[in-house]
């Protein structure tokens, strides 16, 4: 039966694995766990404080109304409108934003700070995810292959003077160090600034959107009390794209990278 | 230079893609815009409509006091607390819930609605994803390659007997639709009968989950107001993997059923 020889060609290769996957996702489950749960303890009491003082100051509130106004908030808060603001804030849906959502849709980052509340727009969003992340799946594949098949194609590497080899291994750190930090420190880092985020939140942000992870939980040009300039939503979409584009391009040079410097050091 | 071959080599295929792209991005823009701008108009018209009455109801209360309290709920629920239930509630960072999060991470889909908030927690997902990722992108490969080789190598499919070849396919379409109904049909119609969605939410929701979107709008096992049982986030966690498990055996095998069926069209 090809089951049988299913099983036990896998049984060599993919159990291993499996076991290593199940034990990381629960050493994983465990650190979480030492490192937030007081500190969500923390934040919880102080919640509770602050409604029991708001309660106490305002006494026509009852338990019933104030949990009545929390759930119109969330309601509203669920459906994409910011609470904090006033009606004249400009709209999450403006072009800018939506070019924001459909990148962060297509590169699977999904920050969920908006999401189609419509249900039109819910089946809209799934079919223009189905061709959209196959697009992105690819154009960063030729971007990433590109520039691997150039290097590649220096065949006659190993022949060629050690002097020009080191002058190209060079030339190469110099492209990847200088790219990094145009593409990968400085953005961040003017993240912060406008935000008023920690340098360590804005490097926080970067990872979390590079990875496609995408929390949400820190998104720019999402503070309804700051005034960007029109473009930063848009500038943040191609920002997040140079920067995929560019680990696209980056990660698969590391192991020819690896090789060629251990190929150096071995001549030498 | 290596920079001119590199621009020119590219131009061909990169530049076309890369127009395309920006096209399907802007395309999405302006329909996302078209589908939900009137509906986040209508849910802040709510939204207000509701806080005025709220503030008629309760005249001990003033514009700033709600926009205080507005304030409190919102940080409140950025640090993660769910501001709906009360101190009752089972810790967000209970092991299983810990468990759920590391497999958000792991896969890229971090739907944020729990997301560190601590500098320590923050700095561990960054190397807990670091390895995570990888180890999950292998796992997954070796999954879907294990399949693929076991299919590829009955490689004398063409000289067996048509019987044989119409049985072998007829076994593997049984295969992939029992499959697809017990990991990616099933499953979504019970998360939608527990939490109370409808059937289209609750598929909406296993395809942003299983895309790696995950916009956090539907998460299973979040609703304050409900018990579930112990495990149940354990077990969508589980739901996860086997679905994108499932995904990576079943989205490589299309090209080549695409082809085997093919071959017996033009043979009969
Ligand atoms: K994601
Ligand atoms: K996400």
């Amino acid at each position: 039966m090809p089951q049988a020889r299913l099983c036990s060609c896998w049984g060599g290769r993919v159990l291993p694995l499996l076991l290593a996957y199940i034990c990381y996702l629960l050493l994983g489950a465990t650190v979480f766990q030492l490192l937030e749960k007081q500190a969500e303890a923390q934040s919880r009491d102080q919640f509770q404080f602050e409604k029991l003082r708001f309660l106490e100051n305002y006494t026509c509130l009852d338990q019933r109304a104030l949990e009545q106004f929390v759930q119109v908030i969330m309601e509203a808060w669920v459906k994409g409108v910011n609470p904090k603001g006033n009606s004249t804030n400009p709209s999450n849906w403006d072009f800018g934003s939506s070019f924001f959502f459909a990148g962060t849709v297509v590169t699977t980052i999904g920050y969920g700070n908006l999401a189609p509340s419509t249900e039109a727009g819910q089946v809209f969003c799934v079919f223009y995810a189905l061709v959209g992340i196959p697009l992105n799946v690819v154009f960063l594949n030729h971007l990433g292959a590109g520039l691997h098949a150039h290097l590649a194609a220096l065949e006659r590497w190993e022949e060629q003077p050690r002097r020009s080899q080191l002058l190209q291994i060079l030339g190469l750190a110099l492209f990847l160090t200088l790219g990094t930090l145009v593409i990968l420190i400085f953005p961040p880092m003017v993240f912060s600034h406008v935000e008023g985020w920690s340098f360590g939140e804005g490097f926080y942000f970067a990872f979390i959107t590079l990875s496609t992870i995408g929390f949400g939980d820190y998104v720019v040009g999402t503070d309804p009390s700051k005034h960007y300039i029109s473009v930063y939503r848009s500038l943040a979409a191609i920002w997040i794209l140079l920067g995929l584009a560019w680990l696209a391009l980056v990660l698969p040079l590391g192991p020819l990278l690896l090789h060629r410097c251990s190929q150096l050091w071995l001549l030498s």
